[in-house]
């Protein structure tokens, strides 16, 4: 197959969950694609591409970009770094807070980085832009620079893009 | 480097935390090792090598094991499986709950797997085993067979390898 045609092929994978998890919203299932062999190594190709050789770590949000992380470090032949949910490092050395529809969320790292240290931020799904937004800030904070950064989708409606800038995204809904 | 010497310098890469997350208990933090490529690549391999060829993909479980099974998952050219804590997915299929100190534990998954499909499981740490025991179960109520279960180390006074059974352990503490 093509790497096109094997794109195609993933994003045929993805499921739709009406009203999840609240009325109304359109959750986007990547556990099918992610089942298959062939659609993993289609997505963490294209994901790493426009990047390959800029990047010495990948840095994944907590807990579906971490599936990624792992994927993309070892096809790269890079590190990485896991972006906590707050209280969840034994020795956090940078945390930053953002805004939620209702309160705040708080995201944490260790200090794992070099500095300068060019990252690769993934994540699955690029909403609102909030979390990405906070990721940036946070290898920021660690001293790292963010190169670039990668998700399986955007959700357009949800004015991401203009939010976090240029985004790498295999797929759009 | 040979493999065995990539191995001495990833396990030397694993820091110690005392009195975390509770006193008197020694955190292993291996986001030092996972920071760094050639670990990375090392464990990844030396996780997969009893097994290799014997599986079809590989069920990480939330949230370390997450970033282990998208390493291996690339590595070994197969899919991966999210087990994921209770109320993170849209169309559990099935879920089991086991006892901690104080209280109970649930985990759940999807119905991705195909019939005698041969699973892979990984985690970071073998502790007392009670997770992954759960998952094993897990993956049985899905239809698939555990092949093997994998950890990047075992702490061996909590017993978890009598618990468990048969566990490919990279490091021992």
């Amino acid at each position: 197959m093509q790497p096109a045609d094997a794109l195609t092929r993933a994003e045929s994978l993805i499921g739709t969950i009406p009203d999840y998890p609240e009325p109304g919203i359109l959750f986007r299932d990547i556990t099918p694609l992610l089942a298959d062999a062939d659609a993993v190594r289609a997505v963490t190709d294209a994901l790493i591409e426009p990047f390959a050789g800029r990047f010495d770590i990948v840095a994944g949000v907590e807990a579906r970009g971490f599936l990624l992380a792992g994927a993309i470090a070892v096809a790269a032949g890079v590190g990485m770094m896991p972006i906590r949910k707050a209280g969840k490092l034994p020795r956090p050395a940078a945390s930053v807070s953002y805004a939620l529809e209702y309160g705040t969320a708080t995201i944490e790292a260790h200090d794992d980085l070099t500095p300068g240290q060019r990252v690769l931020l993934v994540d699955d799904v690029l909403a609102t832009g909030g979390t990405l937004i906070a990721a940036h800030e946070l290898v920021a904070k660690l001293g790292g620079e963010v190169v670039g950064t990668a998700v399986l989708m955007e959700l357009e409606a949800l004015g991401g893009r203009a939010a976090v800038g240029d985004v790498h995204a295999l797929f759009t809904a």
